[in-house]
């Protein structure tokens, strides 16, 4: 089976390359390494079954070239990591998120792809939603230009699957962390404390309260897609751990985790930034009647991503 | 108080306009002409306090330019009317809808014009909503690029709301009938029977169900969101009568208005094209709590468009 992974050079994406490769899968990887990086292709680069395209998905031309071959399903995993500045430049998103997938499908259209795995976020269930959030929740009102993208590639998925016959699985994620993590608090608060360790800034006031998951447990319930696909036209699955974590949590476990005692000093208000959605917890009961189940917990997860993080740093640069 | 109306010179933009003016508010309008008509224009065209620019959407620096005077309240209802044919151009919607809205709030947003009111659709509600469909229904799963296209323009709306401190007001609208009516089965059949009164063909099987109301209705209902606007942050109503109409209701309406008895020939199929949502009916509680109401019945708003096309036919062309 040939698998194309878009955003095979990001966080996610490389892990999930990775993953396929060792179960055997022929795999083309496309990336623009805007924000994914070589580095994150480094095990399996020479790998005699993979093949990377520096292609941009805002090319459509380029988007069809690559899907030439056909291959049985595409994940689409590419987006723009930078989501807390969306409002700094408001087109970005709906390049990176919509104009994309939309290529995407137009591309897997003409030559006849007809699986598509997307991983969308947690955040478009809005603000207000009730906790933990099932896939059916009440209708949302969005609060930031990145999850009013991942909406938007959602519904374009799924007016596919009805327009032109595609099946399609859409993941709606909690936040992720562990190897290969890029941005977010957790990445945040270790820079800060290395280089002060004795005090910490944090944006909001610590009581926003979100679910998180190690990479290798989201890569595991991705993968469930493979099988699921042909089960319905259009399936959607929260996948996340059930518990929360507050920042404050948060703080208490990195600081221990380091051996640091800093003063901290929360700058305020009940969002880290605007559009944040306070509180994320879904209701993940679909994807473990599937089968899977997380293996590792929130602190768990943090803890893998503390030591991952200190690796890289201890590693040599080229 | 001056007014910005988008897609002036479309059916609901230009019976928009009029009442506006009526009510003795300055009015600009923005057209590109694409599916809107000077002829809809006519009516008000020398109003003292009307004027037209004809600007694509599509470039951003046109509608900065066209909001240099900072209107009080933006009406965006540009819209591409070519709801059914979606499948065959498949970034057409995404780019009349997404960008142009995205391209609508950055203008607004850098002359610091910071109310708006959208024409969304009762389409954005998906398959399988419970009817009639309060605004809070279950997370919609989209059939169309037209109706994704317009839920990411509210999400795209909702997000600015709370990044840059807009209010908005977004109206989803059942099928609109009447005055200035362009598209749709009302005029699709009307047609056909003044080529060939003795037959009829229907898509679908007619047992397609959907509520209308009539465009006098329906700008009543839009220009609320003048005096509700400051009300709320962002609001969302249904608009639509509480009835519903099978398409075989309007088969027998329009020839029984007609006078006439054709052979009714039933495509087949549940419903007219791919993603048409076969049963759209809207809980309209909450535009109702705001004191609006419909005037006119479904089948009064059919024989008023009936005949309004009747007019425009007697009406000799320039």
């Amino acid at each position: 089976m040939k698998i194309l992974v878009t955003g095979c050079a990001g966080f996610i994406g490389s892990n999930l390359v990775h993953s396929l490769l060792k179960q055997g899968y022929k795999v083309h990887g496309i990336d623009n390494f805007s924000t994914g990086s070589a580095k994150n292709l480094q095990p399996f680069i020479n790998h005699p079954h993979f093949k990377c395209f520096t292609i941009d998905l805002l090319n459509l031309q380029h988007c069809k070239d690559a899907m030439l071959d056909e291959p049985n399903i595409v994940f689409h995993l590419a987006a723009n990591a930078d989501i807390r500045h969306g409002l700094e430049h408001p087109t970005k998103d709906i390049e990176q998120y919509i104009i994309a997938t939309s290529n995407v499908l137009e591309a897997m259209r003409v030559n006849d792809v007809k699986r598509i795995v997307f991983t969308s976020t947690g955040s478009v269930y809005g603000d207000n939603a009730p906790t933990p959030t099932p896939e059916n929740a009440p209708f949302p009102i969005q609060t930031s230009l990145y999850a009013t993208s991942k909406i938007a590639a959602e519904g374009l998925i799924s007016s596919y699957c009805t327009g032109f016959g595609f099946s399609a699985v859409v993941f709606r994620l909690v936040s992720v962390l562990g190897k290969g993590y890029t941005h977010g608090h957790v990445i945040d608060f270790y820079r800060q404390l290395r280089r002060h360790p004795e005090y910490l800034r944090v944006l909001g006031d610590g009581r926003q309260c979100k679910s998180y998951m190690d990479v290798e447990d989201c890569i595991q319930g991705i993968l469930l897609a493979i099988a699921v696909s042909y089960a319905g036209r259009f399936e959607i699955f929260n996948l996340g751990t059930d518990e929360t974590f507050t920042v404050r949590q948060s703080v208490d476990t990195i600081t221990s985790a380091l051996m640091l005692d800093p003063d901290i000093d929360y700058l305020g208000g009940d969002c880290g930034w605007a559009g944040d959605n306070t509180h994320i917890q879904l209701d993940c009961t679909a994807i473990r009647t599937e089968g899977w189940a997380p293996r590792f917990s929130i602190k768990e997860g943090i803890f893998r991503t503390l030591n991952y993080l200190q690796q890289v740093e201890s590693t040599p640069r080229e």
